[in-house]
């Protein structure tokens, strides 16, 4: 049902220091930057084998991320995993008794298709199933560091 | 220098409810439990593709997980990256300015051999790299549910 981790979703205060640590010191190629605005979120893509990290900055206090590092501390925000068919797979979770945050898929970055179940029902990880893109899955090497408007 | 996620590990109360999460509604096969007596840890190693969550629960509240949990509460604890050669990899990411926990590799679960960066040259994100045995990159399949002492 869930084919593999496809990311580690990391919250920090801003990206490009942040960059430092993961593309400089830990040597991650950096594929993908992207500002989805109605998620109030700044994010950063790196490829580490067929998995990611995701760097995840707000884009102000009041947003989803902005308040978890206000509460928490940046860290570890969230794991996702990579299905191949998002909709099945939430059948699947919401007939087996898991809380869903999302009970269809939305648009996350890459043009991927997106959902997170509720950490109520994941002993507080909050976690993501992920159905990329035909484009995403093609996708290599390190992209212009231009950003681009959110897809969603 | 990163092959891959090879796992994050998870703050559990309790491995055996956690299970009914991950291995039932979740459907990761367990291929792995071990009590890892010094580290005051019981873990249980599920399959993801060819990464896994590892379940964290502790052995007592003043071992390291039960410290993480009374002060955060369960959830992400930490992310762990794949390497080929955990020695060079560790005096590369030295090299480049990551503080180290460790600054030799230890014994971690199946035998893998396994280091801690500190989470202050991370972002708050408690980071391990990992070189497993040759026994466990051969393993395939559910094991039998009991627990064996720790390697460690």
């Amino acid at each position: 049902m869930l084919q593999r981790i496809d990311h580690v979703g990391i919250a920090v205060a801003a990206i490009e220091p942040a960059l430092e640590t993961w593309r400089e010191r830990m040597q991650m190629p950096l594929v993908h930057r992207e500002t989805v605005t109605d998620q109030g979120v700044e994010a950063a893509l790196l490829d580490v084998g067929e998995g990611h990290v995701e760097l995840l900055a707000p884009l102000g206090e009041d947003t989803p991320v902005g308040r978890y590092l206000k509460k928490r501390g940046p860290g570890l925000h969230h794991v996702a995993y990579q299905v191949s068919d998002i909709e099945a797979t939430l059948a699947a979770l919401s007939a087996a008794g898991m809380p869903l945050i999302d009970e269809r898929p939305r648009i996350g970055i890459r043009r991927s298709r997106v959902a997170f179940l509720h950490p109520k029902g994941t002993g507080g990880v909050l976690t993501e199933i992920v159905e990329p893109s035909a484009e995403a899955g093609a996708h290599h090497g390190e992209e212009p560091a231009g950003q681009t408007a959110g897809a969603a």
